[in-house]
């Protein structure tokens, strides 16, 4: 058993199995590699549509992402140790999540939480599941070793400036915290060059490479360049998990960053092998913050 | 004398005349008609190449604004009481005014300056102005008229959803307020959908549009989205004028915002009467927010 496996285990009933509800991408099956690797048994519930073909496979049931009572009756049919949202990473469409919830919660309490940002409406789901009995997990909690590590973990590390623009980033986010506003900045020296907001990542990414490329200053790109992306204080990581992979990496660099850093143990890292070795090839580096002195949930 | 040019008399030997500094746009020969109009001679050095043609009529001289030293001495053989810089207002390319600059200081210090946000460098010159003995002085303390107001100055008023998304935005920025990035934010309800970087207030609308557009929420725009923009706290106000115009309310309109809030008397309204007629007719309000408990300079 993995130690990674082992931290989660207290929690959890060991007779029973863990239930991922498997969205897009790679993450639901590497759950069931972590967990299986700690002896524990998992059922997984691939969403039509949204899940890889190598997750449907593997799938025990599959469900339309509007069908939430089918989903339900899985789900508890199963009686599962504890549910998780691998799906939810890859944020599904929130107006196709309002659709489903529509016959189980007042509209106008919909309409509430669609109003305010991606946490509140999540935090709806959630609730649902709870409320039939479902107790709903992190990856964090099931697989902590998908999570970004402490300290560096490519091959590089951050020059002083370097990481006096991933300080400057990093108290630039928590002062944001508070404010249901994006995860990431984009920072050389100072300099503050990009916020996120729900256009995500990648597309922030995009604009710090235009700022970079028309430079403000000294007629040359902005010094020491990083991306800085971590959870917010307080945030619920069951369904609402920062991450990084490869492709993050590919538009960190062609923006011009020396480097990312993450928190350690609240970004998800997704394909670290292939995220290490590119960050290694395009000489960026990869480093994991340490957790606020208030650590989220 | 008006109130405002009343407000600001104090400061200056009313013997002396105000020398303005001008670049582009029509803030020069409204800080001259304010002045003219409470008595007060004013002499203005246009900038070649960025004043306007009826700023560059009324001009007593003209510079390159690389000719630093020919600046330097026409300012000081006015013998002004005060020197403002209504250019800085359009933030001249700091590319230029590093060149500019660079015969003065060390190269080094420079790249420094440059290196951080707008407001390092813009101190840089005001530094030079006042080491050679040139008191300089912002809008605010020559002509407080062309601020914003206090409360609603269009016809339309917040309703309390739209004043929800301006505290919520409010709020944000003061959070921004230590660190050296933009000065406004686009907000709907709690959610926030931009937040100002170096691309400047017409970009981040630009982006704020594109999101409402394809909204993540309820398949419809964004509710009770405001623009929010005020100075940061401690700001150096003789430099670094947020401001608003006609232009930022017909792109704060094509975004979908209800209305624009700005911080009352640390916010410039170019061209205020057609700023407000312009708001009217597209339905949006115009709000000026009190200071902020410490405020500015």
């Amino acid at each position: 058993m993995s130690a990674a496996a082992a931290k989660a285990a207290p929690a959890l009933s060991p007779a029973r199995p863990v239930a991922i509800v498997a969205g897009a991408g790679r993450l639901p099956l590497l759950i069931v590699a972590a967990l299986e690797e700690a002896g524990r048994s998992c059922r997984v519930l691939a969403l039509r549509g949204f899940a890889d073909p190598a997750t449907r496979r593997r799938a025990d049931a599959m469900v339309d992402l509007l069908d939430v009572r089918g989903a339900l009756d899985t789900l508890r049919g199963w009686a599962p140790a504890g549910v998780t949202l691998a799906g939810a990473v890859a944020r599904p469409s929130p107006a196709a999540l309002l659709n489903t919830l529509a016959a189980y919660r007042n509209r106008d309490t919909l309409r509430a939480l669609a109003s305010g940002g991606d946490d509140h409406l999540l935090r709806g789901v959630l609730a649902l599941l709870e409320e039939h009995g479902l107790h709903v997990l992190g990856v964090r909690d099931l697989a902590p070793g998908l999570m970004a590590p402490r300290g560096r973990f490519g091959t590089l590390g951050p020059d002083a400036a370097a990481e006096a623009s991933v300080e400057a980033g990093r108290a630039l986010l928590a002062s944001l915290s508070p404010h249901d506003v994006g995860q990431a900045a984009v920072v050389a020296s100072r300099r503050v060059l990009a916020v996120e907001g729900p256009e995500g990542t990648d597309r922030m990414l995009a604009r710090a490479r235009t700022l970079a490329r028309r430079p403000l200053g000294l007629g040359r790109p902005p010094a020491a360049m990083v991306l800085v992306k971590r959870a917010k204080d307080g945030q619920d990581l069951r369904v609402d998990l920062p991450a990084i992979g490869p492709r993050t990496v590919t538009r960190a660099a062609a923006a011009g960053c020396l480097g990312i850093a993450v928190g350690a143990g609240d970004t998800l890292v997704l394909d670290r092998t292939e995220t290490v070795a590119l960050a290694d090839r395009l000489g960026l580096f990869l480093l994991g913050l340490p957790p606020s002195p208030e650590p989220s949930r």
